[in-house]
């Protein structure tokens, strides 16, 4: 018998040899595919994923918004499946993110779209999967294997692959990602510190989970990962959000988990710490140092890495305290009750 | 002192009322707006709303979708406000969705779309806000003042004025509504059995929220509710995000809210019921009769209306439960800890 988590443990290290591995072999298909997708021009980007993959999607949304100016959308899948819409998407370039590419759902948003007209690109771990054939370009993430039922190495590895792809459409060539992957490895040395912040959250039933801008899908992914791996209450709302109503229900014994970069988004996190702080919340912070150290408990991330390719580092943490919260309530991270793999939805 | 909750109790039942003047009054600028966003043909539809306003603003994602065929998108308010983005909004429709209409993040976006080309629309109960100024369309929901913290009637009615504003846009005459005031007046006149559904999850701590397509922002909404009212970690997924990942938290002290309509997102939410069934969790069924029964819990909703329509109606039964559980906690729904009414964020 392996230990508990071993799988998931392993996938969480190998990370960076991950990213290397994408940011040198994956460099030509790429330019390829950002050479594609500019020459197409697209009006406007549609994204679709479930799962962990949504929140890979949902970043690239920002990025879409913010760094190539352009309107951006996550489709429902079920819109055109379980409703059969046949929407006008030309002009439109349609992003489908899966580990698997086996999803029946995305497959048949993507092939809706591109008969639709749409520029269709599948970014998946699975060069030969469907999703990855019915799509006209693919991005092989070349996350390796994934065995683990919590997705780590392979959600980084979408971050990565979608900001190098976005990056290189406005003209860029990856460089603020160069750092990345040593900085990973610290994180990951520093194993023993996320053992004893799983210590402090050991008789949590819920939490909370908020960032802002970038950030946000750290902040959503991060909720995920415990909830799958601990079986607790996360919720996650975006800063701004989490002060419309849902601060309502948190109180002392709601531990907030933040993800504060050191950027825009962090900065406008602010008002929202200064909140908690007056509510006497427990907040455990992740990324810019200072906020980490107003906080009641967190993790400085090392290095300081420009904010739009932050949240492939600031959700390394939040994995090792899932894996590590899952092993000290007594449960398998890699064996969550009630779940599989892939799941199939239509 | 006026009873806890006397205001959002006032405030549910006012809704049958506010509906059919606004059916009534608002024809004329409902027909206005649709004839000028025809003659406009966007390609691309955008929304931007927070809080409960973003769950009317996703209601109509879906209508979109599903009835004018057009790719549509939630904006994140922050990539143009802390981001500062200027994206190329020619061709695009943006929808504002805000009760007070005076939140700055949604007024400065508005400028910017209006700024960059888009067609700019204000969905507000306030004809003379900020929001309604700096947009060229508005539409007045008519919904009188809100006192309550909690929004109740100001929902039901931007997805009144949405679903109108849509369906005249493809050429319809609204008439799908025309019986819902009096099948909202029978769920209301029910009252009494969502005080016992409460006395039901008095002791529960946390629970999740579920449904799949045009009852997907019905599940958001109610989790909010009962967040804001009743401080207990409510979380709503759609019907085939639940099965990703969040279904290993479920077990039989997590009790499911789901909503089941009688169409085609109700029919998608049958495997996710069986799942839930065969996993021994409680589940609380609002919508079609057929599910109701076979559900531990719940509310069979009176009449039978288009799917399209059916949020409307849908949500009524969870603003009772949050009212009546808020009560039976000892709160009071009118003075949730944390909350003012208008909340500011840039």
């Amino acid at each position: 018998m392996p230990d508990p988590g071993a799988l998931m443990a392993a996938e969480i290290a190998e990370q960076p040899a991950a990213w290397r591995r994408l940011s040198i072999e994956g460099r030509d298909q790429v330019r390829a595919a950002a050479r594609r997708i500019a020459d197409y021009a697209p009006r406007f980007v549609l994204f679709v994923a479930r799962g962990t993959s949504d929140h890979a999607a949902l970043y690239a949304k920002y990025l879409t918004e913010i760094v190539l100016q352009l309107p951006a959308g996550l489709v429902s899948p079920s819109t055109m499946t379980t409703y059969g819409s046949r929407p006008d998407l030309r002009q439109t370039l349609m992003i489908a993110v899966s580990q698997s590419g086996g999803s029946p759902d995305l497959i048949q948003s993507l092939q809706v779209a591109r008969e639709r007209g749409a520029l269709t690109l599948a970014v998946t771990n699975q060069p030969s999967s469907p999703l990855a054939e019915v799509s006209e370009l693919d991005l092989d993430i070349r996350a390796g294997e994934e065995r683990a039922v919590a997705a780590t190495k392979s959600y980084t590895t979408q971050l990565l692959a979608l900001y190098l792809l976005l990056d290189a459409v406005r003209g860029g060539d990856g460089s603020a990602t160069d750092g990345l992957p040593d900085l990973a490895d610290q994180v990951i040395a520093d194993n023993d510190q996320f053992v004893r912040l799983a210590e402090r959250y050991r008789f949590a039933s819920r939490l909370v989970s908020t960032g802002r801008g970038y950030s946000y899908p750290t902040a959503r992914e991060a909720a995920l990962k415990l909830m799958e791996t601990s079986y607790l209450s996360a919720q996650a709302f975006s800063g701004a959000d989490l002060l419309h109503g849902p601060l309502a229900m948190i109180d002392r014994q709601v531990p907030v988990l933040a993800t504060v970069n050191d950027g825009h988004g962090g900065a406008a996190m602010l008002p929202v710490l200064s909140r908690l702080r007056d509510l006497g919340a427990d907040v455990c912070c992740v990324g810019a140092g200072e906020a980490v150290r107003a906080a009641s408990a967190g993790y400085a991330l090392p290095g300081q890495v420009p904010e739009e390719v932050s949240p492939l580092l600031e959700i390394i943490p939040f994995q090792l305290l899932a894996l590590h919260l899952s092993v000290a309530r007594g449960s398998d991270p890699d064996a969550p009750r009630g779940l599989a793999k892939v799941t199939e939805t239509l």
